[in-house]
């Protein structure tokens, strides 16, 4: 029986392994985790709106119901393609058919003050040691008496203007407007900034003009200030450095500015694009190896001239794609290459406030919030996590609370001090 | 306004705080955690039952209801009794009367060898890690080829046979049973042992025969081997060693065979009694300190020849009566020596089973287990919890499913390796 081997169970992994079960091969699947996360809703755990159990899904439980599948926990760490091995922390692995969906990794473009102050969100850790971050600070600016420390305290850095940077903003904006009034009676007399910053001269590039103003004003309706065409250089502890030379005082900084593929990627002797991505052929196999796909964030594709996004949609399309295209190989068809069908894009920036633009309609508003939660909703993996997702949104939304804002790991590694 | 300090946010200083509040005195909180936890399930987050979060509630929140109360977060680390004020890792608070109920840690009785390698459940961040070997170990063994190192791999071994090892042992027996023949096909031939070791005679010693009996049977017919009158003396990597020179080969070793009064206790120049815990009056004050109240486990006293058990009840009462004592101290009003009412103790053995011992009735199986629930919902802290935990008991309980069982923190510092 051929074996094909797929690297990492994120969006694309999954499709794919869901696309091959049952059809008379042995699937491998080969993650560091032993969970599916939910990425897109990773900020909603930093912001304390959902538990983090909520947007992960055992592998297992998933591979359980796919027929000739096996799950492996461990890291790929290179690959021998001649050889059609992968090299893991725990032994190698054969294949005959290879998928390497292992995703992207925040990119902090070489900026090492900023890699080693700032905090990013691709993994479930992440979002809660952002967590724990937010409210540090806020129990800090409580208790300090000095007025420069408690602005910065005080001070959220948000850079990157894509939707995590936005959403992320949002989120933490609203948290901010009703849980500090509530229950810091200590800051009832601060103001609380949370600064927005984008290279770029607008947010939510992929948007149109009308929705990137939407999103503007609604931001700054809620108090953020948007900064666009400032570019952050540089960070130390407490302070955020802009290319202009303004320095910034502020406790904590989340970048959201840039992707690259994860380190795999580099690990293996294949032509690269922009971001460490590996180029693939109209059909997501690398050159010379028919039998290696790459799909979603570590692969590099253009199509009508423009490159795939990085986003789920690729990663899902793409890894159905794949499984498509390796059972037809085994049946002696021909593959045509993969075509991105784009459904659109979207941001939600706060309560009853989205943006939606697919095929070329324009949403934005109440309507446009609710797409996005339905649709969040439907995407996730299992009834268990969809119940407990619609029950934190009622809860947040009905009573404006935000309960699961517990500072964990404080007895190991204090995030305070 | 005179001003009460609260150290530690458990079940003592909850309900001192909450008798204190809106009544004229300032009352400041305590605690190195920013939520309340609900200890007695702490085991059911370690096999993946529960959500951490659905069993911590932030102190802030609720706090909010409390008029004149505020809190911080820090740790106490002494006290200078004299001068009526609290040292922390944040400066040092003023008292004009101090309630001393930060609860107690894990005892390993010096046994260095055991506190090294031991996995013992006291904290949020405790039952995630020992979640995490838990489901480790499993997934090593699926990978592990040579028979005596997977036999290690998946053996567990509890010691204690108080109410936590048993519930623990319990839940565990129950997660293998059904998990381990749905999700791991590389196991489905190999034997899960699960060892309950208990230094006395018998199980859950505060209770009557029957009941004992009761549950030992019940746990041997789940699966669990129960070795009573055996001491366990050390430990070292995939090893437990007994008294008697048996070497167990076990990868994961809990402990739950002792408590004593936190740190901060042998900090304070106060008389001690068994476990570090400070010896009290009949009225909870420390003899020369009528100021000075110690509620809870961190407090030893004895009651018709009997030291108070360390259990939430005794401190729940603890915390009403200390913060009621304070206020008739301050009307000028005699108070009446604590008097511990025991409502009764029970355990949960697995599903439809747990035993109850209350005002000389004896409940074993089906409705004492349901009673056992009723009283964990009810004494949950928040609406949001208690519907969380209720979902999730019907979860587990109707389709026998875990899927909170995340390895997390695997990144940064693998407990897989």
């Amino acid at each position: 029986m051929k074996r094909v081997v797929i690297v990492g169970m994120g969006f694309g992994g999954l499709r794919a392994a869901r696309a091959l079960a049952g059809k008379g091969l042995e699937v491998v699947l080969l993650d560091r985790q032993n969970y599916h996360l939910f990425q897109p809703l990773l900020y909603q755990v930093a912001t304390a709106a959902l538990e983090q159990e909520s947007i992960a899904y055992p592998i297992r439980t998933m591979a359980r119901r796919w027929r000739g599948t096996r799950f492996r926990l461990c890291e790929v760490t290179g690959a021998d393609l001649e050889g059609r091995r992968v090299v893991t922390t725990d032994g190698a692995v054969d294949y005959d058919y290879l998928m390497l969906a292992a995703g992207c990794v925040t990119n902090f473009f070489g900026m090492e003050s900023i890699e080693r102050h700032a905090y990013d969100l691709k993994e479930l850790d992440h979002a809660v040691d952002l967590r724990n971050r937010l409210f540090c600070s806020l129990e800090l600016a409580a208790e300090e008496p000095a007025p420069e420390r408690r602005r910065m305290l005080l001070t959220f850095v948000v850079v990157g203007g894509g939707p995590t940077g936005v959403e992320f903003a949002g989120a933490l904006a609203e948290l901010v407007r009703y849980l500090v009034p509530a229950d810091y009676a200590e800051l009832r007399g601060d103001v609380i900034r949370i600064l927005l910053i984008e290279a770029g001269e607008r947010l939510l590039p992929d948007l149109p003009k009308e929705l990137q103003a939407y999103a503007l004003d609604r931001l700054e309706e809620m108090g953020v200030e948007v900064l666009l065409a400032t570019r952050v250089i540089g960070a130390e502890p407490g302070l955020v450095l802009l290319q202009d030379g303004t320095k910034i005082g502020a406790h904590t900084l989340f970048w959201a500015a840039g992707t690259c593929a994860v380190p795999l990627a580099a690990a293996l002797n294949l032509p690269k694009a922009n971001g460490g991505r590996i180029a693939v052929q109209p059909d997501l196999t690398v050159a010379g190896h028919p039998e290696v796909f790459v799909v979603g964030d570590m692969a590099y594709l253009e199509q009508a001239g423009q490159p795939l996004p990085m986003v789920a949609q690729v990663a899902m399309q793409g890894g159905e794609y794949a499984a498509r295209a390796i059972l037809k190989r085994e049946r002696g068809e021909a593959v045509a290459p993969f075509s991105y069908w784009d459904k659109g894009i979207m941001a939600a920036i706060g309560r009853n406030a989205a943006v939606v633009y697919s095929f070329g309609i324009k949403l934005s508003g109440f309507f446009a919030w609710l797409v996005w939660l339905g649709l969040h909703i439907f995407y996730l993996i299992g009834f268990r996590n969809r119940l407990l997702v619609l029950l934190d949104w009622a809860y947040c939304y009905l009573f404006h609370e935000r309960q699961i804002r517990l500072i964990t790991r404080s007895g190991k590694e204090s995030p305070c001090r």
